[in-house]
């Protein structure tokens, strides 16, 4: 049987990796690494940091994938996301096929948490429906959902109250936010929020050396985290940005 | 400056620590232990394990301190949890004062991650409100949210769409459960719900030798898992359970 591990390596500081996920990263002979063009050379390079800083054999082999890029603006995200996830299970079956033997145990690094907005178990499902076998392991991850709680020092949820997580696209359809955490939103939807008693607690590129972090009352910091933001995406090339809202008691 | 290190430990399985949490373990020559009785010694001799496994330098002291115990059954339940909370306060206030010397670090072993229905950050809120001054850094750990995905190897969320976590107390009041994970559900609130499409995934124990998985159609399985609930919460005292609920598109 061939063996597939998803390792979880937390959101950017390569200390934030467990124990757990170092063993299995000493497990695996091969790993498979997604390129997603230059903009994200960096997040490549901090996967390759992690396999030099935490593997004891020598002697693993690296198999570099170029990624099927996304229709971006489709009209029909699901549709567009499920076509993607099918090219990209195509992908997979054929690399798991050619490039892990039997017997053998393969890796994704994933960022973060990898059962959290993250398609890599969903396309695996897929590549399983293509009749390619092996068996699967998940090894958690920090999430950047954690790492924004930690830095800014708060608990995710209130006493009793329900945490929600999503992705930005859906923020405009919430109609009640108690403590509502948002990724994915390259388009700033929290902009659009007017309601003066919400506060925010911002993080980008958190666990990295670039981090940036702001909190405050909605409404005063918007401006200064659009700033901030457009900025840094302009000096980096790209952003990875998470924030919890919370209106307060 | 005192300082104080919130560290999460992860859900039970002691490799589930980050290399950043052993660290802080290691920076730390103080660590508060909260002893929540006969049931809970499992729990508290987890902790100590822990502490032995992963500390380099002998020489750190363990304050044991008694809990003191919530009004179980009241009926007003935010109210009783903040009276709770003030008097946890107090104690903390005073151990910080006595216990740990200017200079000094201090740590909470926290189970899973810091942050997520745990009390700690907001008791200690409360301490500084009352004059107690400290240095306070969150390190992040693993859920046992996560651990349960993982186990399941599912994903918490399916394609753009949100996940909310809450407490059990909370589901009866859910309209709709499109990703839905229940924590602190000692009711079993779960077996109310007779919506025939909807599956669960539940785990006990996450992450330990006893850890039972259970998964399928809500209706098929409820019975199953009452009953294996049941036995093992006898059988060892006491029981942690976590859950998520989905209808299936
Ligand atoms: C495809 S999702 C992957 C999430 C990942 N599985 C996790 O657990 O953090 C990518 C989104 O995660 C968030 N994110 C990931 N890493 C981050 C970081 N270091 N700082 C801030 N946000 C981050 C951003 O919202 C980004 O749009
Ligand atoms: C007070 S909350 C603390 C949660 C913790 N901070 C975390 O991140 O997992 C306790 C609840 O967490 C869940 N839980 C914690 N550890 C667990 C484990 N090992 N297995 C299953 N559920 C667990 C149960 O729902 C339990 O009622």
């Amino acid at each position: 049987m061939k063996q597939l591990l998803l390792i979880g390596i937390g959101p950017g500081n390569p200390r934030q990796i467990t124990v757990e996920a170092i063993d299995a990263l000493n497990r695996a002979q091969v790993f498979f690494v997604l390129d997603k063009g230059a903009v994200k050379d960096e997040l490549l390079q901090l996967r390759k940091n992690i396999l030099e800083h935490y593997i004891r054999q020598p002697g693993f082999r690296v198999v570099q994938v170029d990624d099927p890029r996304r229709a971006e603006a489709a009209s029909d995200y699901v549709g567009a996301v499920h076509d993607w996830h099918q090219q990209r299970a195509a992908l997979y079956a054929r690399l798991l096929e050619t490039e892990l033997a039997e017997g053998e145990c393969g890796a994704f690094l994933l960022w973060g948490e990898p059962t959290l907005y993250d398609s890599t178990l969903r396309i695996l499902d897929l590549v399983q429906a293509r009749g390619v076998a092996f068996e699967l392991e998940v090894i958690p991850g920090i999430s950047s959902v954690q790492a924004l709680a930690a830095r800014h020092r708060i608990p995710l949820n209130r006493i009793g109250e329900p945490l929600t997580v999503l992705p930005g696209r859906r923020l405009p359809e919430q109609a009640q936010i108690d403590n509502l955490v948002v990724m994915l939103d390259g388009g700033c939807a929290f902009a659009d929020l007017d309601d003066p008693a919400l506060h925010i607690y911002w993080g980008a590129y958190l666990g990295s050396a670039d981090e940036i972090l702001i909190s405050g009352p909605l409404q005063q910091v918007k401006a200064l985290i659009l700033e901030q933001r457009a900025q840094a995406r302009a000096r980096k090339g790209w952003i990875m940005d998470t924030y919890l809202l919370r209106r307060p008691l």
